[in-house]
């Protein structure tokens, strides 16, 4: 591991399509706004095209290039493994990474089944003994106002959570017209609307109650079966275009979710509502940097005065804000990644595990795959192991 | 008959509690603003307790009371029953008052079991052949925003639907000692969540698509067993506290629902989105003189314009609102009910069957039924007879 | 005085376009929803076309009709005049009224002068002497939004203000040929905007603030100066479209204003927000059933929670509310009215004088000539007489 | 200047506060993003305190630094300075700057007075024939929201410009106790909230409007007059706390204009809206990545559809964003800066002068002195020499 040379982190990634883009950017600039123990350095970036990559090795700022993701592992100059192609790659990438050494950050999903990713927990699990550390990049965790939501959960101020229901709402493939892409084939992207967009609800809301969800009842839909490629020719969209699942989690709350890419002027609507038995908190994507919080503790007294509040998460005293700008001053997409980096570059100097970890990311595989089945069996209740607490 | 005499319209009401209030400013009101082929007159008032069956007889308005139901049906003074009492009494009085040569006004839901409002759409259909007429009060549908909503998909405005998604949430029991009430009885209230606001959903949703619901998965809740009475003993919730459904539409849409009155911080929460094809609506009775639509049918041409446009349904071309004021003064919950009367009554006059019909109300009735079926059943999927289209 | 006898307020109205629906509506309906001490009755309606005064009479349910409002004022069934005609003829008609002893409601703005509005107080001064009320019809006090938005700046839950800005936007005279009308004379009206809208943002201010302006400084603007008349002839607007004003408070708070017509899109969009040293409070009419709250009495400490809340104002607890629907259930536009009736007839009942008073008025009218003073004197600083507090 | 040996183009900043690290993640960032003719590198950082500096320099990624602003200037590195101190050194630094033949780029106000930003724009004009570039920072035109208004009423999609109404609100000196700065100080930054918000306001309205506004009447205040520095003592605050101001543009809109950091509650809300004959457009930065748009362009027949639609300004067609993350991943506030710095490095590419100018400069600095000279003489309506179009 170079880490420890000259406190620096070679960083090798695989994959530079638009993940790339974000994740390089992100480590690019960690060590620009916080203050962190060892500085990221881009090392070599893994592409099949040599042409390609090069271009996007130029562009992101990569010292080198390999065209076989075998050589970014191997390289002396990478410390970490940043792992950015479709989830059928996963597995067999980041359990080499893992093997050789190397601490991992795998794109989400963690893998295309459970099977493959209860490998990977139990990789993740080895190599954890040996100092190699392994995150999962559900990045919607370092948005400021959902790291602010879950603390105000853990501090008791909604009370005990009754429901939740989230919804992933995007519109890109609501034009039937829209091209065939690797994200629509069940070989590769595992399934659809459910593995994009549902991974990300599930472990959202997994992460803010502090809880798991323990089954689930689901319908799972596919609007446009046939798609155009490149060449014209129509070919199938093998996985969902939307995926609805109702669920129950440990403590007793009551769930329901939404993923679908047919929401036609819905963008990047990740909402999030959680009720409690003293407040709710309330959430979209769309508006990033703002929490809606109800304060219900007060009861009927003085009741009158009770009311969502818009909070920007702006505060310097708000998770991860202090390292930016004032009060106001929006943060974007992007700054998640960044906080994902911060975080992960601090366990892998202080020796301690990052979350979201693989084991996170199992717990959600786990409830995908109960969808799933659920979908397939007439939407019967279909329970989720859990083996465990959030 | 008493509506031919002097161009009257004599309505006897059977219960004078929330909805007492709110049906009885409709009867007064409707002619003040709207041109009616009869003036409704308040004839008879029905309650148990005749002392304060008086007191709500003078402050309504009404000529005369009586305290028993059969009177009110039976008065020659009444060409009109209104019943809004409890759903356990709804099929007795109305089938009476339907002999009766009474036409009928019914609050939701229709019956308190599909065999109940089955027995009462035979009277109906019966009825109606003797020029008696009858309506289920689903009065969202007389929300202008949602009237205008329905014709925007009826014209085509937004394709074809994909996506149904309505939630009705309040927060009035989320109080763990609010107190035991009727709508906390199965024996009473036939249901909880499910028929007093899941009602609501699924014919407000029915009706925007203009297609039924064929089939749903559901899971219900009921967070709080035991409340006080107000003797101070602890009696026994016997509904549900929350009912949460996914369903599919006749035409492929897929759907999810729910109802619950835990939802703190949400006073009146029925919120319905529609996607579709070519666009999409979006609904909270929150902002009820609101409607959101997404017009996506320029396709990416244009695109960059394109936004979810907040329409204030206060102009005169809007339904029902040329009736009322200028542009941006807004309407409220009572409108509804003032613009039920009105399409009731011009119905009565002109002899058409008034919408929605008894029939409207058992297509409700059958999709709570298998909500609650499929519950029971581990969410299993449960078809939905509908038997004709919406 | 008739509201002796068996307990009703005879009430003689003059005029019946828009003002006089809603006004006879509140009167219709106030007593069936408040406990009042006497109950309205529509006894006279007064215009100048017999054919079209008889349909409004029989529209609104008046008892009988009159040609000249001195009828009104004179008949023995009226005890209670309610002034709905244009501005230039509220002062004869109220001052007559007055000098009759019959209680006045008079719209707004009071007066087309300050002359008028100081003789018009003077006279609903000594009428007060003899137990006759007047109040003039600001009726946005009675928003449940704004009603409750005073209680928390009366109870200091704002601290001192520093900053009132309030808008009143409107778009119906943004089309270049939209006809000439009545509002658009300055002999009929006044003025335009300003009288109009600008009006109503003045007294909403100070009666929120609980203060008085001291001095403007101003711009109007004219955008289109001929519109087609009836016949289709031009015709001279001799009005503001637009008013615009800077203003100071008596307690040190900056204010600024703007009235128009001409904001296309903004259909009612009365707003005003106030900034003090503990909190702000924002209001849209458009949204009326809506306060914004922002409570920053906490400090530094714990505002990491803080935020603009979005308060329904529909709880029992707020102002008027509590004799409507339950939480969520929205009001409307003409329940200000209603509330207004209320307040009224309670003042009558007790021998308390009503507010907004004559004398609001006026201090409101001085406002309205202080702009247009200033506006012509290239803005300049324009001090107001307040003569004591609001 | 050495842009043209190797393609870089050598970045010497002075000042490294808040907008040192705003700039200077501008400079690391463009090039990544966005296909740029030269690289900007980050040569000298210039400071008056060596271990401040050069902290800075390590965290922001200079590779020199020096303790005088003159160094900067005088380096062979540096091939544009980049100016982020205090409006009081901006004349000095950027005169000689540009005489050094380096461009320059200035944070804004241009400078603390006309006369001061008459000579920077001399000097600029002078430096262009030379082909040394200019630009003042207001960074807000490359808000994409705010870039893509301005395309809006550019394609004439509002119509005629009728109103224009801006406020820019911060609450950061809401607290009486809150510190002393060089902000509050009239001789280090000219003016208070007028200079640092209210110019923003005005540059952005200019651009909008593509018009200059041509009088002003104006009000300022401060509201607290003595504020505790770090020893503890009080200092006097002599600048002004908040400034309003109507004014008219050229074309005949009338606007109006408050600038203050006491609206408790509003962290950066700089807010603008413009009214023309064919639509409306509505800006808030606290969500920065909406711009609502009302299309009033189809009349009435249609009109019953119309209404302010929020448009996500993230597809890849708006402004800038094409190089950014797919539709609805928000972009935040330092990409405005990012945006800024691509535009100037390709005006410097291409040899054509960027705007906003040092003439746009010069152009808000007469509407400020205006303010300040109106506000002096009681709110008197002030001209402002214009010299020419927006």
């Amino acid at each position: 591991m170079t880490e420890g040379s000259g406190g620096q982190l070679g960083v090798g990634m695989v994959g530079h399509a638009f993940m790339g883009a974000v994740h390089s950017h992100a480590w690019r600039s960690a060590h620009r706004f916080f203050d962190l123990p060892m500085v990221p350095r881009l090392a070599v970036l893994g592409g099949r095209d040599l042409v390609r990559t090069k271009a996007a090795a130029a562009k992101y700022g990569f010292a080198s290039v390999a065209t076989d993701w075998r050589e970014v592992v191997a390289s002396d100059d990478v410390a970490l493994v940043d792992i950015c192609t479709p989830g059928d790659t996963h597995a067999e990438i980041a359990i080499a990474a893992l093997a050789a050494g190397k601490h991992v950050l795998c794109e989400k999903p963690l893998a295309n089944s459970v099977a493959e990713a209860e490998e990977m927990v139990a990789a993740a699990t080895e190599a954890a003994t040996r100092g190699v550390r392994s995150m999962v990049a559900f990045n919607y965790r370092r948005v400021p106002a959902i790291a602010y939501a879950r603390k105000l959960v853990e501090e008791g101020r909604i009370g005990t959570v009754r429901h939740v229901r989230a919804v992933y709402l995007q519109d890109w493939l609501s034009d039937e017209q829209a091209p065939m892409a690797w994200r629509l084939r069940k070989d590769k992207a595992g399934s659809g609307a459910l593995g994009d967009l549902g991974a990300h609800i599930v472990d959202a809301t997994q992460y803010l109650v502090g809880d798991l969800l323990t089954g689930v009842a689901a319908v799972t839909n596919t609007f446009v079966h046939k798609r155009p490629t490149d060449t014209g020719e129509l070919d199938d969209v093998t996985v969902d275009d939307a995926a609805l699942f109702l669920g129950r989690f440990a403590n007793g709350a009551v769930a329901s979710f939404e993923a679908t890419r047919f929401a036609l002027g819905r963008k990047n609507a990740m909402r999030v509502e959680v009720n409690g038995s003293l407040g709710s908190i309330a959430f979209d994507f769309e508006s990033m940097n703002e929490l809606s919080y109800y304060d219900g503790s007060a009861g009927p007294s003085n009741g009158d005065a009770a009311g969502f509040r818009r909070i920007l998460v702006t505060e310097p005293t708000h998770p991860y804000v202090g390292a930016w700008w004032p009060p106001g001053h929006l943060l974007g997409y992007e700054h998640t990644f960044t906080h994902e980096v911060v975080d992960l570059v601090r366990a892998i100097a202080d020796g301690s595990d990052p979350r979201p970890s693989f084991a996170d990311g199992l717990r959600v595989q786990r409830v995908l795959e109960a969808v799933e089945r659920s979908a397939d069996r007439g939407s019967a209740w279909t329970a989720i192991e859990t083996g465990g607490s959030a």
